[in-house]
């Protein structure tokens, strides 16, 4: 066992403060990661607040994690002491059922391991990334090129996978014509990954002041949906659109937007459900999906295409002291586009 | 110009009553059906009851028509003095938009005519079944075999091509585990393709009483849906599942019994939307889809097929004297499983 120190919640009500823990000393399939850099996503706030229900306390967030290796069990081959390494929002499956054997850990029949706010297999919470180290399974690990930011790369664990996962799932690429609702930490990759796909890509937000800056991350329109008309003038345009937004919203509206055979994908998580009509869905064959995040495999896959392409995400980099004024601005959608916690911080 | 007799809704308040009207003579596009049989589809009522808004009055309900053909214009090519012909739900597009280019005209970006509660290109309404005979332009008229019972082939026209068709787009064939929601006159027909395409079908009925029905039907294992552990039991079993309920019901629920990447395809018509939940779509990367009718191609292959089948409709024959008690019995899903209108009944 190791001592190890971070940031806990201790009750759905209370602010995160210094939290002691344990973590266990690496196995033989395991690798230990000395955490340089993590994200603060959108969902560590709803589950540190237990807005999703079920809860596990005390809650260590961040599943956004990129570090150094400073230990390699005897089986372990991807990774030698010293090497850049990531975790994402998984530690573990259940390896045998047909989710995990196609490599889509993440929809495991038997629950996945999740980085925090999870027991694991022999029933012990797992704690995330606003820590000093982690101790993880090999295979759950992700390669970390050296050639981009590594404070940039953190989000690319969760915000990353969550928007090229869909994105690759129905196929966009040249030609098509995709729409991203919401610029925040997931719709700003949306948009970097559906442009980088050479997708012609109309961002719609609804803040005017954020147009110029979806023109600087690659939209080729923008569109404030703050006036219903806007997305009128929209009807049977869009292949696909991609949804990351988590308050509440009008799901018709923006059906109306996709030709024939489209698809909206949902990567936000609102509270309440959607009311959906069914002449949108069946006017055009339309469909109204959702995605969460990506597996292992896809997600090494998104990384080395980032690493290729200079994709990180825009951050704004805080100490682990900051972490409660940045829940807060998070909520408020105060962010462009990710805060990263600088581990160094944490004393 | 040639007089037509049928039965019309003068309001969306009254009975539908003896109604005389004019229908243009065949040009040299269109031929002349002397219809024999007409079905009863929930739609009728719904739009004769203007429930879902905008309905024409008078209205001649109607678009599960076949007949004979009596006259055809001179640049008919298909049909011949004689012949058996089917009218289903539309009658005429634009014929230039990528939809109807991709034989799909009921997603006719100008709008298709439909055969009945529509205005056609001069703006004239459109005069359905419920009546002796119709005019309509060759390329809208499907070819009906004469190895199938006639009355019985009426409800292919609408009730057999909607729920042939997401059969068919979403790829159901041998091994496909389908669940089909609903035994009503759309259901008993995606019951009897989805087992003819060589699926284990589920059928989801809220009547216990139709359990040995839809085991005649082809249906492999029946849940009664009243008791919702039923559906817990099925979790990630499904690869498809075809809704063809009307009704308020909980889709989040029947979108649990999906596997990953699955859909459940809506082709009938709750006047509400429905609330569906973030966490039904994400966890598995699910799918909410819609479907309407199919194209006229697609309405022929369909026809086809049953001929080589011997798939037909089950129904009740009526007189058109007794339809406003079949629309009530309807309303009551009091019908197995089809009302079809002897035309021979309308002196």
């Amino acid at each position: 066992m190791a001592h190890s120190h971070g940031f806990a919640a201790l009750t759905k009500t209370s602010k995160l403060a210094p939290f002691n823990f344990d973590r266990r000393d690496p196995g033989p399939d395991d690798i230990a990661i000395q955490i340089r850099y993590c994200g603060v996503c959108h969902s560590d706030i709803h589950q540190a607040r237990d807005e999703w229900g079920g809860s596990i306390f005390p809650m260590v967030p961040g599943h956004e994690i990129v570090g150094k290796v400073t230990k390699v069990g005897k089986n372990v081959k991807k990774f030698k002491e010293g090497d850049l390494a990531g975790v994402g929002c998984m530690v573990d499956s259940c390896g045998q059922c047909e989710n995990c054997k196609d490599g889509e850990e993440m929809f495991c029949l038997k629950g996945c391991v999740f980085t925090y706010n999870s027991l694991d297999k022999e029933g012990k919470p797992a704690f995330g990334g606003y820590s000093d180290h982690i101790v993880c399974k090999e295979a759950f690990c992700l390669k970390i090129s050296p050639k981009l930011d590594l404070a940039a790369t953190a989000p690319l664990l969760c915000a990353g996978i969550t928007t090229y996962s869909p994105l690759k799932h129905w196929k966009v690429g040249k030609g098509s014509r995709v729409g991203v609702i919401g610029l925040g930490g997931l719709g700003h990759m949306a948009l970097k990954f559906a442009h980088a796909f050479g997708a012609h890509v109309t961002q719609f937000t609804t803040s005017p002041g954020k147009e110029a800056d979806a023109k600087k991350l690659g939209a080729d329109e923008v569109v404030v949906t703050k006036d219903p008309k806007a997305l009128a003038g929209l009807a049977n345009s869009l292949d696909f659109v991609i949804d990351t937004v988590s308050a509440p919203h009008d799901i018709n509206a923006f059906l109306g937007t996709l030709r024939r055979n489209g698809t909206l994908a949902l990567v936000g998580v609102p509270e309440k459900p959607l009311p959906v009509s069914a002449f949108s869905l069946i006017m055009g064959r339309k469909s109204f999906s959702g995605s969460a995040i990506g597996g292992i495999r896809e997600t090494q896959e998104m990384l080395d295409f980032c690493a290729e392409r200079g994709i990180v995400s825009d951050i704004e980099l805080i100490n682990i002291q900051q972490i409660n004024e940045a829940f807060e601005r998070v909520t408020k959608s105060d962010v462009k586009y990710r805060f990263v916690i600088d581990m160094a911080s944490l004393k």
